[in-house]
Order: C-alpha cells, then sequence, then structure tokens
C-alpha cells in the first residue's frame, strides 16, 4: 500500500525545501490533494516559474528585483552618501519598513561561511566596490547578523576598505527593546557590555 | 521597497499551506529563487496539477488512490471479514507497513469536529455502511486517533452498526512501546488504568 505516484512526486518536491521532512511534505501534499483546486495549483506552478525566470539580484545593489535596477538604486531621492550593506534581501526589507535608513542599499546574497564552501568570491562585493568609486559615497555601514559568519564578513569587507578613504562603520549590537538581562545569553550580554558608551 | 511581484505570489501560496506563516513562506520563496532551476519548477507545478487532477479516493475504501478503486480493495488475498476503520489515508499506511492487519481498509476521510464544522455527513460514512451489507463482513475495527474528535467519530459509528449483527471493536489506548509512566500524561495513564486486563 502505498500513495498514488502523484501524491510521491509532490512529497519529494516539498522535501528539497529547508527544514521540511518526510512527515511535514506528507502533510502539504494532502492539502493539495484535499483542498486545492486545479485553477490554484496551476497558478501555483506558474507562480515557482516566475520566481525562477524574473527574479534577479539588482545590477547595482544585488537585492531581489524583476527589473534591471531596482527602485532603491533608481530613486533620486534616496541619500546617496551612505550605504547599507545586508546579507539579504530580507534584511534590507526590513529596514526599509522601520524607516531609519534614508540612504542606499547593498545586498551581499550571503555570507562567507567556509564550512559551507561559501567564500568571498561567492558574495556581490565586486559589484560593491564598483560603486564606492562613485565620489558622493562618504560612509559604508556594516549590517551583518550577528552570527561567526556575520562577524566573519564584517571583518573581510572592513580590511578590503581599509585604504579606501571611506568611513565603514557596523550597526551596534547589544541587549534588544524588551529585552531582560536575566534571561539573555553570555554573548549579547558580552557585547553590550563591550558596546558601553558614557552615560 | 517590496519583494517582487513574483516572490509575492509565492509566498501568498505558501501560506495558504497548514501551519505556515508569513517568515516561513519568505524562506521558502527565497528558496525557490536561490535554488530551485527552470526545469524543477516546471515539474513542481504539474506535481501540483497532478497531485489534485489524479488523486481521488477509492470509491470502496476512502484511500487515496489514482484508479478507481484501490490496490488492497482489489487485492484477492486479502481477509474480507475484517474492516479496519481510519482518519486519514496515511494512517492506513502507516498500520499496512507494520504487517499487523491483513483484512481491508476503510477511510472516513476526517473525523467528526463540530468546532471545524465537520458532521458525521462530511464523512466517507454512507461507502462503510454499503461495504457493510456483504455478508463476509465479520468485524468493524474502530482506529480512530486518541482525540476528543477521533473518541467522538468512533462513538458515532459505534452506535450507526449497533443493531447490524456485526462484531465492532476499537484498538487499545494507554501506555506506548517505550513511554516512561513518570513523564505520561493523565489522560493516556487513565485510558491505561481503564483497559487494564487481568494478569
Amino acid at each position: 500500500m502505498r500513495y498514488p505516484a502523484a501524491i510521491e512526486r509532490l512529497i519529494e518536491h516539498f522535501m528539497r525545501f529547508p527544514g521540511i521532512g518526510r512527515k511535514t511534505a506528507e502533510r502539504y501534499a494532502f492539502h493539495v490533494v484535499h483542498h486545492v483546486d486545479a485553477e490554484t495549483a496551476t497558478d501555483f506552478g506558474t507562480a515557482l516559474r516566475r520566481a525562477v525566470d524574473d527574479v534577479k539580484p539588482c545590477v547595482t545593489c544585488g537585492f531581489l528585483t524583476d527589473k534591471t535596477t531596482c527602485d532603491i538604486c533608481k530613486n533620486p531621492d534616496r541619500e546617496r552618501r551612505k550605504i547599507l550593506v545586508v546579507e539579504e534581501s530580507k534584511d534590507a526589507i526590513v529596514i526599509e519598513k522601520s524607516a531609519i535608513h534614508d540612504g542606499l542599499y547593498h545586498v551581499l546574497n550571503g555570507v562567507i561561511s567556509p564550512s559551507d564552501g561559501v567564500g568571498p568570491e561567492d558574495l556581490n562585493l565586486k559589484a560593491l566596490l564598483e560603486r564606492l568609486k562613485d565620489p558622493d559615497v562618504e560612509e559604508v555601514i556594516l549590517a551583518m547578523n550577528f552570527s561567526e559568519e556575520g562577524e566573519t564578513t564584517a571583518m573581510y569587507i572592513d580590511r578590503l576598505l581599509e585604504n579606501s578613504g571611506l568611513l565603514v562603520t557596523r550597526i551596534a549590537y547589544g541587549m534588544p527593546a524588551g529585552g531582560n538581562i536575566g534571561y539573555a545569553d553570555a554573548l549579547t550580554l558580552a557585547k553590550a557590555l563591550e558596546g558601553r558608551k558614557k552615560y
């Protein structure tokens, strides 16, 4: 007794996604069988192809876009002196939503991670160096995640720009809003202490 | 700054699945953009349509199949005196894998759940009553999940078959293999005690 081939094939597709095991994939496949109509299934299939075919990194900043150059890079009202560097497009979106940065972005589309075989050459760095030739640029803000890979990547870029004459800064790491010191991990506390400022 | 339309559309599709929120849907959509090639995306889309179009409940037992009648129902070697009733096709598959039942199955494709608006009329019960007219059938084994809905459903079927002259049994609920009494929940312990047998 086995699932019909059509279900098995769908399960295999779902299992290719990060964090989806056999049980979850079965659950999703059954959801399709029981609750998805033919029109929606076709549209989902089209959406999959479109995402693969139409979405590419912006040639300037690396942000995922369906145009050649993304809307932020094309926007003449953005402050062109500051470029904020992030790991992924979604990081840029979160920062953009909080409306705390009026400059430009640069998306690396990854982090240096030797254990995953990802080196500096796999990141969107050439385009960054190209952009920095623009005399308007004054500051590069590194906004990597607070992780070993994030720190390695930030350090690498900092060294790369050592003699560029640009101001290279990085965002602060420390206690988050609402964070309880009694429950904080040692690394966060260490960063919070290390980054202390005169009151 | 927004994701390209192609990504948003894909995120919306993933969010329709049970237990997938915005963040997870974004993660899956990015997986597609970064790691899925055009051929795989097309095949995934076809698999979605096939699962919707080709997979239907077996007309006899309700097990999901791409044929009119499933392989178990068609198998002349199966013991036709016992019909084991389960909630979902996957339950039948798990039981079948453990090779403890040589009879037939009947899949309800759901459970009675008033809070979800699912009543007895939504379950695959008419076909069950039809099958039970077969004079070969002697026993109906109820193998619902150990949950309020499962118990309600089992009780409903038991009453439905009260005057059928058939032996209606249900599987035992109690401590699972390897289960530690010190960590067991009250309901499991109650069932285990209630179902005790003379040593």
